[in-house]
Parts: structure tokens; sequence; C-alpha cells
């Protein structure tokens, strides 16, 4: 009964109702469910929920079954999230083809093309005549779900070029297919980076995108379903790198691995934040003399902080969607050095007129217009140079988090008040 | 010649290159290629280059033609961003069944359905047979770039299913499309708001998702190229307000937008901050009379925000993947609480040896611990239960921005710090 439920739903649907389950839930589902269903939901489990250790306790041959019936890219994501004894237990198992299509897509990188791409591609040759070339098409669609473009080789499996279905269609009865390739396509290697090849899908809006080694033989394909995925798990990255905590935290994890992911980015603050500490104790006198100064102390800080976190954002947002020229590098700095400008000198004044009215004290409302303008344009300097510099020599810009540069513009900040107010009041 | 140079390259990109030119280049450019290489070059600039600004200063006949040859919905967005004068004069000069198509989709709402649609769809009849259906879809086919599914209507426009290209042709010969019909397929109100759609498109890895009225008549089609940009333009704005800058800031925007955009939030925030400092002026005795506090207070705030920050990005950023339920919700904010104390009572020990062993003031050390414990708890729960409850009252998680949530656990820091301070040690 259970299992004609079940049966009833999108395999998708299927994998978020496993989100809420517990793993012994997981598994009996998994166990009664016909295995090309189970495989799909398999397959549709977000990587955080590890749908691999679904595979662990089921029985070898059952598990075969499910496997087979697995994307070669699906499998192989799934099994490298095992430990190597299991792997190689499980690899044993399946049937020769599927067990060498999988042990070669274990070779790349998980974050490269060659780690997203299948070995299932729809390719035939540049010779057929429409009729063959069809009945190829079918025959080779058999074990695959969904195809979006047809690969066209020479006898060397070397790519030439890309078709569609429905050009070959329209086209005359007896047209031979090299007459109908497109030859200007775009195609990736198989170690690009992810982010690169989901730049290509979105630019030149692919339904899926063919990858090749040096030599253009053609190794497989890459589908924008999975593309997405990557954008997803890409601007979480940035998300939560951009917010101070470590890329790979999962979003539904527990307790211990977030501590675990944000402590240590914590205890890197704490430094800093020490830094900053230092300074006031550096002007204790000046403090002691004029206390007022606690208070505007922590209001400077506070709005560098912020302004340095939305350059900070707008800048990473704008570097992960588009590569900047020097020029336009260049350009965003000195348009956030505007910003920062504006920005605080309004904020600095409204302060300002705070320190004349209610503290009657003009020269501490000018030591803070002056103090807030300042921090304000270091803070959108920071914010978009320190980016913009990591990326160019090739580091993640979303590293720059948060936490970083607003305890640079607390130091900042802090240093140009008191050491002005001690110049200028006392 | 730079007409033969620049139409060898691909519309998009063109289209990135347009974004470092100035606009008198740009609009010299569109006006000597090709009309349809220049529409798909208009269609392919992202919105925040203003493509309609392309069309404005275009001779009306060119104009016309250039229009002409968009895809209605990329027609409907840059036309939309236009005046309503210009948009009259612009649809007037178009044949009246492009005009008519772009007047109806321009009463759709921007971030719905309706308004990503294109109307132009492959549809065919149930009771066509095979032959009939494949000429059909070739003639339909005509006007459109690319299709990816077939959708199958009644004599009333009413979808009753879909079914694909390669289906048809695998199909036996005088097969009437009625039985090959998959009926449990996905589709969307024109009302269904744009990131459902993305969710939908994601879920069930769609090329393209029909839309429908509420008597299932068939009214467009959304593709999966489009449904990228909308899901890169949603992750752009979660980051922009979850660091306190407004969704719609443009960026690579001018400093003036940019100010418009964040000087609001920084206004708010400065009240915010003053509620801080009045905190701080209300303890001033207590600082005078012990004058460490200051910087502590400094170490305190600083860790509070930052927690804050990296409990709000994991679960705006959670939300935004998924519908929690309200039991996973309360157990996202009971494991921000486990997570405050424990990173609160790690930071506060540090901090506590450092009072013990550096001020040799051990009650200090114990009420900077319970500070510190407090606040990064105050901080796990205000940053995923703001978020959570934003959410179940529909308003965007988001904007509970870090800006917000950092100046909350400041006041909360501050209180128990020099609360605690005030009490227990002088
Ligand atoms: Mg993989
Ligand atoms: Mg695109
Ligand atoms: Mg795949
Ligand atoms: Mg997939
Ligand atoms: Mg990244
Ligand atoms: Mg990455
Ligand atoms: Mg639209
Ligand atoms: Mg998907
Ligand atoms: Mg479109
Ligand atoms: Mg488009
Ligand atoms: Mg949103
Ligand atoms: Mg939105
Ligand atoms: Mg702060």
């Amino acid at each position: 009964a259970l299992k004609e439920l079940i049966s009833e739903y999108h395999p998708s649907e299927i994998a978020i109702l496993f989100e809420s389950l517990s793993q012994e839930s997981r598994e009996r589902i998994i166990s009664i469910l016909p295995a090309e269903l189970a495989s799909e939901v398999i397959s549709e489990m977000d990587s955080e929920f590890h749908p691999e250790k679904l595979l662990e306790n089921l029985h070898p041959e059952r598990r075969s079954e499910i496997v087979e019936e697995l994307d070669y890219d699906d499998a192989t994501d799934i099994i490298s999230q095992l430990p190597e004894e299991q792997q190689r237990e499980i690899l044993q198992e399946l049937d020769e083809e599927d067990a060498s299509n999988i042990r070669s897509l274990l070779k790349y990188e998980e974050d490269t093309a060659g780690g997203l791409m299948n070995t299932q591609v729809i390719k035939i040759n540049e010779y057929l005549i429409k009729k063959d070339a069809i009945e190829e098409i079918i025959h080779q669609s058999e074990e695959m779900e969904e195809f979006y473009t047809i690969n066209v080789i020479n006898d060397q499996n070397i790519l030439l070029g890309i078709v569609s279905l429905k050009d070959i269609i329209k086209a005359r009865n007896n047209v031979r297919i090299k007459e109908l390739i497109k030859s200007d396509f775009v195609y990736v290697k198989a170690d690009t980076d992810q982010e690169e090849v989901a730049k290509l899908i979105s630019q030149y809006n692919l339904t899926s995108i063919p990858v090749v080694d040096d030599e253009m033989h053609l190794l497989g394909r890459i589908t924008f379903d999975d593309v997405i995925d990557v954008m997803e798990e890409e601007n979480t990255e940035d998300i939560l790198k951009i917010s101070g905590v470590s890329e790979d935290e999962e979003l539904a994890g527990n307790w211990k691995e977030a501590v675990k992911s944000r402590l240590p980015w914590l205890v890197l603050n704490l430094g800093t934040a020490f830094l900053a500490a230092s300074i006031i104790r550096y002007f204790d006198s000046t403090i002691a003399s004029l206390g007022v100064l606690a208070g505007y102390m922590v209001i400077i800080a506070g709005m560098g902080g912020n302004a340095a976190t939305q350059a900070l954002a707008v800048t990473v947002r704008r570097i992960s969607l588009n590569d900047l020229s020097d020029n336009q590098a260049y350009r965003t700095v000195l348009k956030e050095f505007t910003v920062g400008l504006i920005n605080g000198a309004t904020i600095g004044f409204i302060v300002f007129l705070f320190a004349l009215f209610y503290d009657q004290n003009p020269m501490l409302g000018i030591v803070i217009f002056i103090a807030m303008t300042g921090n304000l344009i270091i803070a959108g300097i920071a914010g978009s140079a320190i980016p913009l510099v990591l990326k160019r020599v090739g580091i993640d810009p979303a590293i720059a988090s948060s936490i970083i540069i607003t305890t640079f513009t607390d130091v900042f900040g802090f240093l140009l008040l008191l050491g002005l107010a001690s110049k200028l009041i006392l």
C-alpha cells in the first residue's frame, strides 16, 4: 500500500519528502520502491542529505540493480562520497561496462566539467544519411532519459559539430548528416572549472554542452539541469563565504558541523577585534576625559561596517556574474570612493548636528564629521578593492568576508575618531 | 568592415562587448548590424545595461524591423522599460499580430509566470496522426529559434499534456497524438511568482514549462534559459538585501544610484546605532570607573555581529532553497541556539583568560564570559528566528539584513556587559 502510494509521486517529490524523514524511514522506502524509481529518487536527493548513505545498507544485488539504473554522472557523484573500500566493493558488483564508465568518471575533479559530465551521449557519424541517422538516434536514446542535441563525430570519435533532431527531420530525404552540421558550437575541455561551464550554458542558452579532450575526442555532455544545481551551489558558497561561514557548511547540517565551520572564523576575528580594542586602550585617557566619545565610537564603527558590507556585496556579486576588465575594476573602486564620500558626509553631518545641539560641543561635531566621512570612504575602498585584488591574484573574492572587512573599518574608525579627538579637542 | 567583423561574433558576445562601450558606440553598431542579429544582441543584453535605450533613437522603420525579430517575451521586457508614450508609438509601428501579442504580455506583472512567458509555442491537436503532426510541428517551428516540448491541445485550446518530438518519431506510423500524451506534466498559472517557476524548473529538470489560465487554456511557455536569468536575479537580490543594499541597485550602476540605494539603509541604521550609543551613555559612570570596559565592549559587540551574520546567511539561504516546515524551523532555531552557546562560551573563555592574566581582574573576566556567551546565543536566535518569522508572515526574509540584526546584537551586548559590570564589579 505504501509502495503504491509513494510510486505515484515524482522522484524529486519523494526526494524532498526524504529531507524530513529519519535515515531508517528513508532506507525502508528505498528498499520497497521499484529499482528504477529508487534510483531516480537517490539521484534527485540533495548531496546535503547524503544519498550515498542509502546505498550502504542495501543488499549487494539490490544495490547493483539501483546503481545500474543511475545516470553515470549521478552514480559517480554518489559513489565518490563513500570510503574507498566501499567504492571498490560497489564497483565490483556492477556489470563491467557500467563499472568502467563510472571508474573513468571518478578520476575527474568534482568541480570541473569532467566531474559534471555524463558519458552517455547521442553521437552519430557524419556520413550517415537521414534515415539511418534517425534510426541510430532512436536506438541510442533507448538507454537515456532525455537528450537535447545530437553530436556528430568522424570515424576517430572527433567531435565535428552538433545538429538538432528537428533539423534532421526537416531535411530532404537522402541528405547526409555532414551537410546539416552546425560547426560553430560551444564546447568545454574536461578540466574546465564548473563555474565557467555554468557561465557558458547561461550565456549561450544551451540545453547541453559537449565535453572534449585536447584532441577534440568526444568524452561526454553536461546538461542544463545539472548546471542549474551548480549555480545554486556556487551562490550558496558566495553568500556563506561573504558572511564568514565556511563554504562547505551544510545548510541543514547539525550544530556540530556548524560550530566546526564557524568557530575558526570567529577566532580569527577575535584577533582583529583585540587589535581594535588595543587602539581604544591606547587612547584611554582621551576617552576618560571626554566620556561621550565612547558612544560616538560605536556609532562610527557600526556605520563603517555597514557601508563596507554594502560595497562588498555589490562588488562580489558583480565579479561572480562578470569578469571585469582592469578599467572596469578601477572605475568600480572610484565609484565606491565617491559613494563613501557622499554617504559619509551625509551621515557625518547628521551626527555633527547631534553633537552640536545635544552635546553642545561644535569641535567634537567637526571631529565626528571628519571621522565618519573618512571611515566611510575607507569602507567603500576596502569593500571594493579587496575582492577585486583577491580575484586578480586568483583567490575567491567572497573570502573577503564582511567579518574581515568590518574589523578593518572598526580599526580605522577608532584611530580616526580618537586620534583626531586627542589632537583637536583635548 | 566593422560590420563583417562584428557579425562573426555570437549575439551574446556582442552584448557583453557592449557593456564596456559608450551609448553612442552601441547605437552605431546596432544601426549597422543586420536586423536579426541586432535583435538578438538587444535580447541578450542584461537589463542593467538598458537595451531599451538602443531603440529610442532608431529610425521607426528600422526599429519595427528589429522589434519584429524579437521573441515576444523579450520584446515585452524591453518595451516595458520605456515611457508609456514611446511604448504606444513603437507598438503602432508594428504589424498587428506582433503588436497584439506584445500588448497582451505587457499586462502581466514582470515577476510572474505571465511576465516571463512567450506566447510563441508549438501546439498540436490531440487528433492529429503522426505524419500530420510532424508536418505541423515543422511548420510551427519555422518562426521559432528553439523548442523543447510539444503541447497537445483539444479544439478549445485546452492543454491536455505534452509530448516530445522523439516520442512522436519513435511511434508507429498511424498513431494519433492522443495516444502519446504525457498527461502528468508540470504547468503553472500566469500569476505564479517567478521564484516558484524557477523552483519547479529546477526540481523537475524541465527545459520549458507551459503557462495556462484558470480553465487550462494554453497561454504560453517559459524556457529554462530565462529561468536561469531569474535565478541569478533572485540570488543577486538576496545577497544585496542581506547586506543592506536595496534589491534594485544595479551592480554596474553609477554612484548616484548607489547612494540612493544605500543611504536610506544607513540612515535607518544610524537610528539604531544611536540606541546602542544611548546605552553606553547610560552606563558612562561605569565606563569612567573601569576604563578597560570600553575595549571589551567593542570586542563583544563585534563578535555578536559576526555570529549573527553567520546564522542569518545560513538561514536565509536555506529558506530560499527550500520551504521549511514548522518543525524544521523550530529545529533550526534550536540548532542556532546551541551553536551560539558553544561558540559564545569558547570565545568568552579566551577573552576571560585575557582579562584574568593581562588585566588581572577575574571578576571582569567572569562578567565578560557571561556577556559573550549570552550575546552569541541571542545572535544565533535572532539570526535564525527573525528571517523565519518574516517568511511566515510573507515578508522577504533577506530583508532581515545583517545591518538590522547586528545592531540588535550590539544593543544587547552592551546591555549585558555594562549592566553586569555595574552590578557585579563596581
Ligand atoms: Mg560528478
Ligand atoms: Mg541566457
Ligand atoms: Mg545529469
Ligand atoms: Mg540531475
Ligand atoms: Mg564561487
Ligand atoms: Mg566553487
Ligand atoms: Mg517579460
Ligand atoms: Mg534539478
Ligand atoms: Mg525567452
Ligand atoms: Mg533569453
Ligand atoms: Mg527572493
Ligand atoms: Mg523576487
Ligand atoms: Mg560591527
